[in-house]
């Protein structure tokens, strides 16, 4: 484990890190994370993807478009051209949430776990945005990378029972 | 209740609500959210505030900056001048998260709990972004309104016994 | 007529007309314009309505984002808080081709003619991305102010028997 | 011809197209597109390029901003680092009209005829913009990719005869 | 004068300033700059406002844009709906420098100063990106608000003989 | 030196640089620049360092996101992939001033001074923004390039006694 924070130097002042030297690789990220609804906006969702109001395909496209500008929103991110990238939602047994899973493709420079985390938190606010006339207690969670490929520091997976608690 | 997706006209199709007829009032939200962290970070964090780089400082203004341009990232959004915004940290008892309350202020005819909700969010992955060299498995939750004022539907306060579930 | 180009001062440069006299009042414009598509390109964007993917959709979105950021393309567009938009799509009778129109509003000081007209040319660019795979010969054409109204100069309506020509 | 609309995956999912398996190669795309407007526009048009304000520099400017930011504008567009582009304007025949043609060059794993495009249509929005005070009957049109070089789906020139209709 | 800076809260924590009790006034902002050029740049640049390439015209465009974008450069600062806007270019006694004034106006609750500063600072960057190639040695400077009107804390002259020093 | 300004074509428009025949190589750039403030303000910069508000934690942050956008700003600069970047500060001995200096370095096709400059020149903005409730009589001056390093150009220090004048 690195021991120290990358993104400030030896005095404690912010920076992009320099990736000059480290290699173009494939690389990959996956990132997840759920909205918790009630019933009322459960059915909505479902109905929507159907015919009344697509909500999911706005919030699917809202990712998208925000996880492609990741560098404008996160001080530290590089820019970075990206291969492709797509986001998923599905529906928990629970029956009160959806789940939302973005995944990030580059050939560059450093990983894309912060376009899949971006990704995966704007689509989540725009199912709040679109569906909050009907209910404004939605609870957004469990927002956390699922894994990543490529780049030096080795491949990761999220091991639910190492959760850092 | 309101018994329908307003962004969504009645054949289903996307659309900004008018808002049009609507008063200009004073209107306010608050959202909040957290991230736990490892230990290690925890300290990094804590130290950070004082001397060795400043997660938290960072991430304030990250979050500022992004709720400033909610309208380009949600695609229903309105676009609104804002009053005044502000984001603050605090660390709950658990002693392995952070938490983040945003309080966004505006004169207009639309409410914000869009921005306030965009701004904690931001706030915290820009934590996830200045961390994640330390560890990967941090997990961004409970990202919820706390209250809204102003506007005609009436005041909100998410109330921790009726969450959406 | 008006006689000169507004958007000139008396020594031919450029700048954003200053409109700190003209009254806040409702306005309203329409805008719409056409793409012409061949038979494969009609039928997946009719099926993807239904099942296969959403082209419409995802146009909608686009042209809705894109007209929200009006003032950031068109330089010397005033920026305004728009009150609500719409998209909506049909299908000409010559059956080769999707017409969109954009109705935008606001309560401000000057029109949204700029922004009707940004959010039609958005989205059916997005027509031709998502669909350029099976053909690249779409042509896009027709994009025309429709309407106008609120403002000082009056209302507009186009006239097809006097267009510019 | 390709029969399926890639930036949708089996489920009509919108995605972003996987680019990580095509080569990089220097690519080029040129798109053209016309604005047809009154008298006194063209005439005034044509005296800014002279003295009196240069619409058609502004309209360059801003189809050459516009074009960088294609990403942002269109869904599901992948980001690419451009190595140049120019946008000229010419004037046909027919005495009232204004053509712009847009040349965009990358060494990429993906084509630019949506930069192309954008920048042509930018740049006749901006030349609507700063004509709107003479004439709004202006009307924008015959917009296309004109020809695209590079890659592996081999040259395209559009050929007049064969237009989609 | 004012004893704290007052985009910190008590405990030193940045914030958007809340200006919700401020009065809606008109408002006007004016500020400059020069870069110094050598005399190749300098000749460059008068021929070129002629006929071979109208520097000070994409300089001004440039300027204009870049000011209605200050709330996205500038961490802490309102984003305002401008009423217009102005960059003009003179040639000073010296020989060898281009001097920009760039004046904005608003009806809003908050002053201006910034955008002003952000248009001259940015016709002034545009104008070193176009004339580089020429020389690099060109020095950017001498950039502050000339004055400020509306508002509770009066108007402002920037009085030569009182410069911060 | 070089004897046009390569922005222009032989007709004198505008348009981007075609770079795609230069070697992708490491590049770097530094820039400077100051501003020059009232006592009341320099006391409120280095106290704030240490607890009151961090005006210049928050100038570096901004000065690093905006140079990310060069591109966004600067109309004919190209969009490059950054492979990091750094901005400090310090106090010269006239104990009147900060002192700003910004570097970049990419892996690419076309020099990263731009990105430099605009590094600086924002962080000095922001200086200014934080601190203009004490003080709006601070000037920011002396912005220029100070060494450029990679390309076919060849390396650049600017040297204090051939400044351009």
């Amino acid at each position: 484990m690195n021991e120290k924070l990358t993104h400030f130097d030896s005095e404690g002042q912010a920076r992009m890190v320099d990736v000059s030297q480290k290699g173009e690789t494939d690389r990959e990220a996956s990132a997840c994370g759920t909205i918790t609804v009630s019933p009322a906006v459960m059915q909505a969702i479902r109905e929507g993807s159907a015919a009344k109001g697509d909500v999911l395909g706005c919030a699917r496209i809202a990712g998208i478009m925000a996880l492609k500008r990741t560098d404008e929103l996160i001080p530290l991110c590089h820019s970075l051209p990206l291969s492709g990238c797509s986001i998923t939602f599905s529906f928990p047994e629970d029956g009160v949430s959806v789940k939302a899973v973005c995944t990030v493709r580059t050939h560059g420079r450093t990983g894309v776990e912060m376009e899949a985390l971006t990704g995966v938190s704007t689509a989540l606010l725009t199912i709040y945005d679109m569906c909050k006339a009907l209910d404004k207690r939605m609870v957004i969670g469990d927002i956390h990378l699922v894994r990543k490929s490529g780049g030096k520091s080795g491949d990761f997976y999220f091991d639910e029972h190492e959760r850092a608690e």
